[in-house]
């Protein structure tokens, strides 16, 4: 099919009433699917199952040291989960610290606790005039939403298929102490699926920022969320990255098993430098008198170790890799020529980003939503929730069911088509007039 | 024996001699008790071994309102698990939020929010000069730790059998808009066991404050908690006297499973009026997706119901009620008469709480160690770890088995007797002097 903006007037009228007609039908059918938030879908909870079983009254709750993880005590998390984790995250048991059942909360923590008390004997940022954020975007909502709960500028930093716009980021955190963190999904990014590259990676271990308390918020939420088992995208660790470059202290590493285990009921880690968790863990043990421990040993008892998880999120891609190509290929055979929209294809994450022509993205949403389709609130990829150009959509395609999928994804892309065609009528009726 | 006020200096010195004989016979028996924490014993751990059984893989994991726990959302708890909560703190249903392992954890976050947000669109406490919190003392070490990291002013409040000075009270919070807030365990009190009288509820509903924002952070850490079956303290909820009082929105009362299931892997709940509800939830979906719902769910299939509870701290108790009933026999065998000493028999909670003559306790505490018996921190019990009188040891009985713990109490009861006749032969020769 030729481009939508080689048709003529005529065409595209013609063109829209077809397309109409092909909606009403979605109409008729009384849908109700959601992908608009990445959920993993019953097969992949069904996965995980064996958990419940990995320990039973019967079972040893002591650890290997000998601790009684039934009982109070073990502030950081006990010995056998760091190493699990520490394989999963790529970093030292000894940098981590295992928390409770959500890496968000362990990110409003670090947010909170850089706010009423400052990071290693700086200036609490309440005492700020003004603090802000590097926020590469489109990228994750909840982020968003943490560093705008705080009153924390958000200044948006351009995203390509390589990571973000480093020549901004370099002379934003080189030039402005106010810029005390970043946010980062490295791998796998969300929405795009984009996943740095080694130069992002040492650019960013490189930064030499103005701010003695400059942090990355390294969120490695897909770390071993592949699709694919030897076409996999390969992240350079940062802690050790920043090491190197002489930055031990620039980045608070965080990741969870909310995408490999259950996720309300899984764990999350942080990793850092040793000064880092040192000034955490100042606050921690006011904070809590240690995570659940029965939990951690469930988790380890549960894989035995990377291994046994890297095998279990083979799983997890045998389910959700004919979702991720369902949608791919649908949206290629939809849209493909016409010039109105571009997508990822992501090799791993929960998310497929889709770019429409400028201002259509909204209306592309509430077209879906009127057809029982639920999909991502449009903007929220952006801080404030306002995207700049109404252009980003994220698709979710883990949550429901492939025969689903695949009819809210053609619906999904016979939207764009009558919101794109709309508007170039618009526009040229504008221009007519 | 006669009071050893009423003995000369020689009848002393020769006690002394006798008394420090006895010690030397501790010192070789190489001991290594720990009577510091509030830690349940193995024994009680072991009551609740059958909660790794309440859900296995061939569970439904799925709530009555077709919730499956494994998956993220129920920012506030599932409905079963409020219920059975509801009925461990008295109230209802609604007005309880749910959160992860540690109710510590929740009291931290309570005041952080207020910290950085403010209650109820009132100023954040970051923003004043000055917040001050009222402190029951001998109280709680880690709800002091919690105030102290926050800068917050503490100012103790003397306790009694009835609870803390209302007098004082009533005047601090009705006079000074920095008071914003006052620590309680009302019941079976850390660490005296001490429980509110219906009148200091009753005058504590009634409190007229001068800010706004005063909050009571209610620590019903013991509710369930009793040594006995008839003989109970009962402690008037106070949600509804506050709300029959027109305070409604004063308080923030917290409990947990803690000391029911396993300390480390229970579940924590926050119940308050709708108001504080709405504000709390307004920050609690930037913090979190959810809490651990598959752990809540456990619970609720362990427990059935209430009677469930209730029949399970019975069993809690059969353990405990030995120990505290040793030691208190002990203390009384040992030191009734002499007029050096007085402790309480609380009738539910975890402490025994000892009060030596003036200044002795730090020297008995160091006395104990010396032997190889851990006691909780002279001072500890009191604001910044200062108690001005240097006069409370608290005893927790639960961990030890009961012929350790037997050891350590007649050796604590020693330590009390060498410290308070070197006191008393030190004063002498002083006044001699």
């Amino acid at each position: 099919m030729k481009p939508y903006k080689e048709m003529t007037q005529e065409e595209l009228a013609a063109e829209l009433e077809n397309l109409r007609k092909e909606y009403k039908n979605y109409q008729k059918m009384d849908l109700k699917l959601d992908m608009s938030r990445g959920k993993p879908c019953i097969e992949q909870l069904d996965l995980s199952m064996g958990i419940m079983d990995a320990l039973t009254s019967d079972a040893d709750l002591f650890c290997e040291d000998g601790t009684d993880c039934r009982n109070y005590g073990g502030l950081d998390g006990i010995q056998e989960c760091k190493e699990l984790i520490g394989d999963m995250m790529e970093n030292h048991p000894d940098n981590i610290i295992i928390y409770g059942n959500s890496s968000l909360n362990v990110m409003y923590d670090t947010v909170s606790r850089a706010m009423t008390h400052g990071i290693m004997g700086n200036t609490p940022w309440c005492k700020l005039d003004k603090v802000r954020f590097l926020c590469p975007s489109p990228g994750y909502d909840r982020h968003f939403a943490i560093t705008e709960y705080f009153g924390i500028e958000m200044i948006p930093v351009p995203m390509s298929p390589t990571g973000p716009d480093m020549d901004m980021i370099e002379k934003l955190v080189s030039e402005d102490e106010a810029v005390k963190g970043m946010w980062c999904v490295p791998k796998y990014s969300n929405p795009q699926g984009y996943s740095y590259s080694d130069e992002t990676v040492r650019r960013l271990a490189r930064l030499r920022p103005a701010a003695r308390d400059f942090r990355i918020f390294w969120d490695n939420a897909y770390g071993i969320h592949h699709l694919y088992d030897i076409d996999q995208d390969y992240v350079i660790e940062i802690l050790a990255e920043c090491k190197r470059s002489g930055n031990p202290d620039m980045v608070y590493k965080f990741a969870s098993t909310s995408k490999i285990t259950f996720p309300g009921s899984g764990i999350s880690a942080l990793a850092t430098s040793p000064n880092n968790l040192e000034d955490i863990k100042r606050q921690l043990k006011v904070q809590t008198i240690g995570h659940d421990k029965v939990n951690q040993l469930r988790h380890v008892r549960f894989f035995g170790d990377i291994y046994g998880m890297v095998m279990h999120m083979h799983e997890h891609a045998k389910i959700l890799r004919p979702k991720f190509e369902a949608v791919e290929e649908i949206l290629d055979n939809n849209l493909t020529g016409l010039e109105i929209g571009t997508w990822t294809n992501p090799k791993g994450g929960y998310f497929i980003s889709f770019e429409t022509l400028p201002g259509c993205a909204r209306q592309v949403v509430a077209l879906c939503k009127k057809a029982g389709v639920k999909m991502t609130k449009a903007g929220a990829t952006w801080p404030y929730g306002r995207d700049p150009y109404d252009t980003n959509i994220r698709i979710a395609p883990s949550y429901p069911p492939i025969e689903d999928l695949k009819v809210a994804a053609n619906l999904f892309a016979l939207c764009v088509k009558i919101v794109s065609v709309k508007k170039m009528l618009e526009e040229m009726q504008n221009s007519n007039a």
